[in-house]
């Protein structure tokens, strides 16, 4: 598993990579999820009675900052170099699509950022409509696109996008 | 709406909710979640040819560190006393189940410190397995239980537990 | 000094200050400050052209996290309970006045965590204009009211509210 | 205000600043400010009476480690390379003038965390002497000098250096 | 060993102790350590030619602080309150005796939070003699005395006091 | 002193020295240490009663963890790019020695980058520990080889060699 599993050493020892070899480049990763809501936490997120800027404001900004936490939260992730950061939220009738698109000029790709950047924010939404909706769930959370590096463009194969 | 979602005031602004007068008592929360993996991530995780303690291991330990991490993450979460966190990772034949238990004697519930630590488990073990799995995905994320508080024993409808 | 400064023992060295015998209570602090904006800024910061939610916004949190982060940048402050935030912006002629409430039940005031919310507010508003306003100035931070402790209400006198 | 605001897209939305395209390069900022305390407190920091190493020392290695926290606090900062950073106090006879100088080789300019570096260092410097003087005030924190990207250097305009 | 590391639950897996059940009392801790120097670097910090206060004041600051991330750098401690915390260094003939002191009124013991103060202090002081002595060493790290909680006052057994 | 402690300037003051000037260039850096145990703690960490993986593996990961905190840890230390961290702790008949290489390609060396993953490492350890031996001992940590920058290979002189 050890040649298989990169954070991994020979003995199954965890380690963080090294990277020094690899080409800095321009790279970006985009990652998409969803937030299951109940349809009155919908309709209260879709309604023009109040301003509703900081509600979903506030996981906007939850999953920006949450990318640049990426290597303080995942052990082995690098501290890398962020240069932007979009965290777009679009409320559906079922919930909340959250899509993350990172990008950098540095040694590694950045999915892990765009996850964290998801998830994060997923994560501060349901805080946000917990009183309201205390059984949402956070669902579909993927990578959607990678570019740059050696693999260059790529997308998961058709039969992982359930 | 701002009446509904507690964690907005009159205005629509966002705050982070006075709960002085709330109980100090015991409260716990349990959430789960899963990450869908490739058929060669879940062998390897199975398999008995190395020291596989890290791999899972790290997860556990960054879902642990993470709920700590909660209220720097989430920006309306107030810092609470954490009094115990178990998290438990479970191979299946389909990836990697998890579940988050957490403890405190606070004001307030920890259902938000339960789904991150759920959440940063996950994507501690996607960091670890990307190289195999590059497509895998976290679904399901939601509380299963809480207990303490004004509101007792809870536990998410039926119909939310797809 | 060192019987004045507190924080510096009778050597003049730094530390944090024993708060074992303080009593446990609510204790609430206000502070207040302004950013003086150019008049272009402010005009663009009123205009309805576009959804300003998050141009405020953005501040705001910032203001709420920042007075979580209190103990991790004011290096002899305690880490505490914070059990409410709130962070209020206005547009003025002039720029934007900035305050924050906080509120605790624990062994120390929270001036410095008000303190902060309005400073960090302040910071980010400025980092949101800077591309308008390059030349944002921070004033007037101060505070404004504490109440709780042993000393009860306190006010700043008269002749320090420039 | 979307074509104006960088850090809001053209839906108001707020986002990290894509700084892929610019360029490396020295880049330095200057920032300012005071605080303002009462006579008792200037006398108390001007007094040889016992060692004063730590009273602005606080405040000192608080604004050097509140510069490196920049991207922590300000949402929308970009987590960059801090190359150096200076922060010098002042006892003036109405309180302590502080200016931070912060130095970089990266893609954004450095002024937010000189900026980040004077209010964090004017909060220690509260901290410590708010036992003396709790009616302290931070005032006229701003950009001083601005070198290196495409702007140049920079200085604010006379008129607004009140 | 499970039952015998408290950290380890029966498979072995790393946990947070659950700790409600402890009873919340004073505790205090201090820890001990010290940073073996050359010379040459223990004559520079006895040397009175130039203001000192900085040098060794670094350590100090950078030892409190680091007190208060304990939970943040050791995986499975609890996040509790600090409430007094009092970092000594002293210079001698062979480098710099470092000693930590931490009280709490919380749940758990803070021999932790004692010694990452001094190794925090220890890594500090090392920074800021290295272009002097780049071969310090940190050596004899231990509590010194617990009072509190269950077990009352601990000192080590003699034969471990090298 | 002053023109020897390159973070302190003429005035003794501390800074974070500006390295804009150093070169990028390969670097890395291998720390040293060890944690003392009891025979009975030796023991147990040997026994293959139990699954141990987590009982190293907490450390190992905690050491990781804490090189990308240094900056966070250690007041003057420049916030770099890590890339690479590797860990290793070895159960002798005395306890645990822990070695940690860092790698990078960035201006400034990684030794205090490795002496922090070293501690934070024995720091986790010990916690880990703690129950059945409390009075673990932290000892001979320090810098074993230093590559890259204007030095070169460096390794400390015989006679540090304790």
């Amino acid at each position: 598993m050890s040649d298989r599993f990169t954070h991994l050493d020979e003995t199954g020892a965890a380690r963080m990579v090294d990277v020094s070899a690899k080409d800095v480049g321009s790279r970006t990763a985009r990652a998409a999820g969803r937030v299951l809501l109940s349809p009155e936490a919908v309709a209260l997120l879709r309604s023009g009675d109040v301003p509703k800027g900081d509600a979903l404001g506030v996981a906007r900004i939850a999953g920006i900052m949450g990318a640049k936490r990426t290597p303080d939260l995942v052990p082995l992730c690098h501290p890398i170099a962020i240069h932007g950061v979009k965290v777009d939220l679009a409320v559906t009738d079922t919930g909340v699509d959250i899509t993350a698109s990172v990008k950098t000029a540095d040694r590694t790709g950045v999915e892990m950022e765009a996850l964290t950047a998801v998830t994060v924010a997923a994560l501060a939404l349901i805080d946000m409509v917990k009183a309201v909706d205390p059984a949402a769930v956070i669902t579909d959370v993927r990578v959607e696109e990678k570019t740059g590096g050696k693999t260059g463009v790529w997308h998961p194969p058709e039969e992982r996008h359930a």
